[in-house]
């Protein structure tokens, strides 16, 4: 047992007597102990003949002691370059938080009897990061502590996802090469820098872990400031930090998960990389939002090394879903080489969404894809479900496919950048998911829809939330709308209307999609009520609420005529009817939305008149 | 135990003895027995009280007596309209093909010890029709025989379905209105007719059931002459029936069948009607094919009910792979009307079974599909697979999507109208698949080629068959092509030298992707032998084939001149190539295929510039 007298942490003394030998090397006073400790592990490794079986990395060890009640509850995993500090930054943490430190060099030498370089001597690489992976894997399930993890170890992808699936959160301290430099100077001895040029190893490994180093879940600069500075910023980011939240879309083997949070784009590269093919990828985006995010994702991206074969802008509008634009996102995109394994980013709204989802299903009969919804509308709806596609002058959405994304990217901050009207047009569908999920999340929107479309944060992060997880429910349960009655088929509340109106009014921008809804509502609401399915002041609220978040909610707040006659011909042309029968979702209260085929064409046209419209 | 007098066949004994009831009515001189049975049945009927349990349909009856060793091995299942002659005709063919005949009502009123109007009278018609099939099972599933069916039995969908998966041959006597009002001129004692209009109730059952007699396996039109010449062409038609080959392809449930055999299209109602949901469907074709041989398969939907709402037209050949034609083929389609439950049917060669897939795969995010192949191209290789696509400037195929068709009925007896040179460039996907099978197939196709392409039916349909089993077992394996080494990859044989040779000629013709393809295999095979993988007479073995059916098998036998450092260029940018990396199949001998992602550039070159290209 060794202890060093130099340490400076309360930790100090339950890392070593956890481990019972203390970190190799490292770029703090202790290297003395250290290379003790190395001695003595050297000398045990004798009795090792090397024609023996390796050495059981599982094997227990004596059980940490218990620690006084902790400041924090995950694990913290420091990790990094040789000579980034994760010991010295690691130990000052770990006294912060009252946790204890464990550095898992140290951990996996004691395990093995034998220090790190004998191990890889003996045998090889792979058996060092298979028993690596499995002592930090053994480490993270215990009790909360400050791990420092070997410089290789995070590079591992099965190592990684160790550590991820912990619930860990993982610290990279990103040092820049000039820093590392002086750092290790002292280190010419450890093998990694035996006959070499620091300068050329150290370079070669950043290219080679930086982009790996970049899916820890927070990233501290370090300078050449003094330790403790450096651990105040790192403990100030934990504090923090919050994690997005994470809804899976249970699809079996095309499952997914729906983040949302903010920061994301910044994080792009990181979030994505474990669960896309390659680290190459092409961008859709549209020329209204590629300026306000598009150098966010692309930093976010590239700072885990993905490379972006092209980013091909397009007119916004719902004119761009077109076959026009298809074929030339198409032809930029693999005419930059994209390969089966290219990801396609749709960066944007709804329309770029439909639009990249529906080239990435084609393009080489169907390439990996990933949403980055900008719109309220987008977060909450389009960009959740896999539905990808075009217009055809005959109708909206008439060609596409069933695409699923590899992950959306709902990221809450870029909210703040849209319009006001876009913002309340995207409410509606925030509303809609309000009567459908039932008097919590109604309720929820009534009390506090005002303050999100004023663009409170947290109202609007609880909204994209809420929905999306409304929404990935529906979806996982009815992926391609094969339910005739229930399913995704009742995400068309409101919808029937809605898209009548749309059509009437054009697509030119004078009615928004979310408007055109938020009146459908209204309409289905009231329809509801004559018809004696739902309270008869249900139609009121929903009114009210959509009124109160300033978006139309009756045709009489809308500034143009429409004629009753016209607005049933489009009904009855809706996608979803039947045979020319009319289809609405109707509601029997917050919570109890049902498939309606047999609405009568004169209650709907009695109600459109009294609502204001024409013959 | 009734005996019909007037029986003058010898099965009537064993129809007697295993029923021992008698057909009730029908248009034969035995009436008065029939009656005398109802009467019979009817009293003992009046024993049972209509609250008790219905009668249990299944329970055992008497086995039939031990027939003679039989002429046919199948049993043979009559349907028709009332009046056509089922019970006359059933029991004159029974006694040619020395079989017993059973009429399945009088089997059913013996089961229940009730006459089949009591049984609709006191349980209802779901209940008769479940009896109904069950009764109609448990004798197919019994020694062959000739079973008469009432004329509702074939009209319901899960009867239809036993007598197919008994495997027993089903026959439409087929009846004009005239002939079969004559024949129920003295029936109007009968519950169907009773207080009705004979001509009324007859138009409307015709309008129903004769779209779902169509399905049956053999239709014999019905006229006056004597029941014996019916029977003998009844008899005929039977002898002369060869049921299309059935090949499944395992994708779960993209599952589907490839049928092989001639006259399908004018079959293709009652084949396809069980695979699809509904009886619309839109035809796309080109106009080379459409004037050949859509009359035939309009005539063959039509019969079976099927209504077509539109019939869309394209140019043929390689330009209409393109995204102008797929938005045409769109707006006809879905401006005529169809929704999600219309089927979209590819009439014609790869061409327009690429576009109408692709068509079929994006409109309103996916349609069922049905190929129709027309070319010996089509049918052994990209009718089976659920590739389907269109091509960019940038290359060919590079958009598209995996949709796999319903059904693929591939009619050999179409082959005959293809232009000899069409023949010959299918023949290579053929040799192709001789080569990736193994040597029994590879030797056939040495042997049999010729005459294929000189248009032997016979060998065609082999070809056509083994080709669609190799491909369908490889496609099952490997659906989405995302083996990386073995797999779909495999039929690529010949196809890295093809494409490059394609694309250099350009796709105007000059040079026939089959053609190509030739070629290629041939080079393939060369670059085997170099490389020492194969046998060094293996090349010589392949070209020898594929100039003995007129191919080209070198590049010597093409009309122009090739670059090497052209062809190497196209090889590099090849759709499966990676990193700029040449990647071939190679092959081993006849059944020993093998991806090679290493062969040295020069070898390849090398090999070009030996077969005569230039630099």
């Amino acid at each position: 047992m060794t202890s060093s007298p130099s340490s400076s942490t309360p930790s100090r003394t339950a890392t070593s007597s956890s481990t019972g030998l203390r970190n190799i090397g490292g770029a703090d006073p202790r290297r003395a102990g250290a290379v003790l400790a190395l001695g003595i592990v050297s000398r045990n490794s004798a009795l090792v003949a090397s024609d023996e079986a390796p050495p059981d990395l599982d094997s227990p060890l004596p059980a940490p002691p218990a620690v006084p009640e902790t400041l924090a509850r995950r694990a913290v995993v420091l990790v990094g370059m040789p000579g980034a500090g994760k010991s010295s930054i690691g130990r000052r943490l770990a006294a912060r938080l009252g946790l204890p430190f464990v550095d898992a060099d140290a951990e996996i030498e004691a395990a093995a009897g034998l220090p790190i370089t004998e191990i890889f001597a003996r045998y090889g690489e792979p058996y060092f990061r298979d028993g690596e992976r499995r002592v930090i894997t053994r480490l993270l399930a215990g009790p909360p502590l400050v791990l420092a993890t070997g410089g290789g170890a995070f590079a591992d992808a099965r190592t990684r996802a160790a550590v991820r699936d912990s619930g860990a959160l993982s610290v990279w301290l990103r040092c820049g090469l000039p820093t590392l430099l002086r750092r290790v100077a002292g280190r010419e001895h450890r093998p990694m820098f035996l006959n070499a040029d620091p300068r050329a190893v150290l370079e070669r490994l950043i290219a080679a872990r930086h982009p790996l180093f970049a899916e820890a879940d927070i990233i501290v600069d370090c300078t050449d400031e003094p330790p403790e500075v450096t651990t105040r910023r790192v403990a100030e980011a934990v504090a923090a930090h919050r994690a997005p939240q994470t809804l899976p879309v249970g699809l079996g083997e095309r499952g997914y998960d729906i983040l949302v949070g903010t920061g994301l784009l910044a994080r792009a590269g990181a979030l994505l990389a474990p669960v896309l093919p390659t680290r190459r990828v092409a961008i859709i985006s549209d020329s209204d939002v590629a300026p306000l995010h598009l150098p966010a994702l692309r930093e976010g991206l590239r700072e885990a090394g993905f490379a972006i074969l092209a980013e091909h802008l397009v007119p916004p509008g719902e004119k761009t879903k077109c076959f026009a634009a298809t074929q030339a996102a198409l032809e930029t995109i693999l005419g930059a080489g994209a390969d089966r394994r290219t990801s396609v980013i749709a960066l944007g709204g709804g329309v770029v969404g439909d639009l990249a989802g529906f080239v990435a299903a084609i393009a080489l009969r169907g390439l990996p894809f990933v949403q980055v919804p900008t719109t309220l509308l987008a977060q909450v709806d389009s960009s959740v479900g896999g539905k990808t596609g075009i217009n055809l002058s005959l109708g909206k959405n008439l060609v596409g496919a069933f695409h699923q994304p590899r992950m959306v990217l709902a990221d809450t901050g870029v909210l703040g950048t849209l319009p006001p009207r876009e913002l309340r047009a995207g409410w509606a569908e925030v509303a809609k998911h309000g009567l459908i999920s039932g008097d919590a999340f109604w309720e929820w929107c009534e009390r506090m829809g005002p303050a999100a479309v004023a663009g409170d944060p947290a109202a609007l992060a609880h909204a994209v939330l809420e929905s999306c997880r409304l929404k990935s429910a529906v979806v996982a349960a009815d992926e391609r709308e094969e339910s005739e009655e229930g399913g995704r088929a009742l995400l068309n509340l409101g919808h029937t209307f809605g898209h009548a109106l749309e059509a009437e009014a054009g697509y030119g921008g004078g009615l928004l999609h979310g408007e055109a809804v938020a009146v459908g509502l209204g309409l289905a609401a009231a329809l509801s009520a004559r018809l004696g399915h739902c309270a008869q002041e249900l139609p009121g609220r929903v009114i009210a609420h959509l009124q109160s978040v300033g978006l139309p909610a009756r045709i009489g707040d809308l500034d143009r005529p429409f004629s009753a006659t016209l607005l049933l011909q489009r009904m009855r042309k809706d996608k979803k009817a039947r045979d020319g029968a009319l289809r609405f979702v109707l509601l029997k209260g917050p919570g109890g939305c049902f498939t309606a085929g047999d609405v009568p064409a004169e209650q709907v046209e009695r109600l459109l008149r009294d609502e204001g419209c024409g013959a």
